[in-house]
């Protein structure tokens, strides 16, 4: 048995999200069909996280033990031509047996991108969210100082039945304006269910006037979602990478 | 009555071209509709040519005429809000009563993206056509210098039973790559059917070494398709200006 690292991009417009469920289509599960098919044996893929239906990826990592004879280049070329044309491997590498995608994961980068120019994007519509109005790009970024560092990150928590702790660390929101796209570059430890479009949501709301920057503090304090903002669409956020 | 000028852009992947065709999903369709419903009368939108199936425009230039009150920028807003994701009008300007869009046109630019690097290209996947070898770069620019100038380009006709004039001039073919993309710009004063699609796949066949640089002007010359190369794919192909 060798264990794998992989890196993979996908767009996910028209998955259910990364992971597996019985009768729909999803990424973990189209992964595991080719590499089952390859090794002649059920595998099963550990992916870093579980990306939401709709979300894309430029650097999803995953592991998965394999037996087979294959060297990496022939595995990369294998995979690909089985994995249909919106997903592909980037790399695929030989690891440690004790390399575990979701275990050893010690950061995420995800990058959210929003359009507000006045032409529609036709080209890359699939991945930016359309804003009606364009917001005040330094209102959000004082907002999101407020929301770097080491918090109790429940109030941005779309799963109510979360049982485990919600404290994580954020150590960077990034916000860039280019021509007509903003981008949000979120990075840290982990992230909570609908975390990074909760952010970017409520983020959204402080660039439009709707709240204060000064707010974010007590928003952090309230630990419920329902003092945070909308959970922006899935279709403008993409994982860059993961970090071990 | 008054008479428009209109620029739009389209990700052609999902209709059957530019012209208006009884019971498909074209664009110039798609168009009528809209500006039909929006002044309450039959309108017809004429282009500045027609693409085919699955052929993307940064640039398409059409006119019409309407009877409407409505300013530019409304015009603009309303026709936008009524096209779908993947058509959107740049920009709608009162022209004179004089202005057609085909029979003022004399020049287009149209540029071809072919894709030859390892990785899938998952992102642009719909509007590049991605390649089993590198071409020579160098080879196809040899070869271009040939195709530049005025000529008759019967050999590069796609439509066997063109009667009119097969005479055009291209006055530029640059071959640049940027990583793993290749792009072809073509501009001249005019394209026969699937004109600059032959183009391409006949330079490609050059740069794979299937054919001589020098072998073009036997080409240009013996006025045959079938001495050509081959159709390169729709979704590589985009219209990205139209002369006036």
């Amino acid at each position: 048995m060798r264990n794998f690292k992989l890196v993979l991009l996908y767009d996910g417009t028209r998955y259910h999200g990364w992971e597996r469920k019985q009768g729909l289509d999803t990424i973990q599960g189209r992964l595991e069909n080719v590499l089952s098919k390859l090794c002649d044996a059920p595998i099963e893929v550990i992916g870093a996280g579980r990306t939401d239906a709709g979300v894309h990826a430029k650097g999803m990592v995953a592991s998965a033990q394999m037996e087979t004879n294959l060297s990496e280049m022939e595995l990369l070329r294998a995979i690909n031509a089985h994995l249909p044309a919106d997903i592909a491997l980037r790399e695929i590498k030989e690891a440690s047996p004790r390399f575990h995608a979701r275990y050893r994961a010690v950061g995420k980068t995800y990058c959210y991108t929003c359009y507000d120019g006045v032409l529609k994007p036709v080209f890359d519509r699939k991945f930016v969210t359309v804003l009606d109005a364009s917001p005040d790009l330094e209102a959000m970024r004082q907002a999101a100082a407020y929301l770097v560092g080491q918090h109790d990150f429940k109030s941005f928590c779309g799963n109510p039945k979360m049982k485990k702790s919600t404290v994580r660390t954020v150590d960077r929101i990034d916000i860039v304006r280019k021509g007509s796209r903003l981008t949000f570059t979120v990075h840290g430890d982990g992230f909570l269910q609908h975390m990074v479009r909760i952010l970017v949501g409520t983020l959204l709301e402080v660039g439009w006037g709707k709240r204060s920057p000064e707010s974010m503090k007590a928003l952090l304090e309230a630990r419920s979602r329902r003092e945070a903002g909308f959970t922006a669409p899935a279709q403008g956020l993409c994982l860059m990478n993961v970090d071990y």
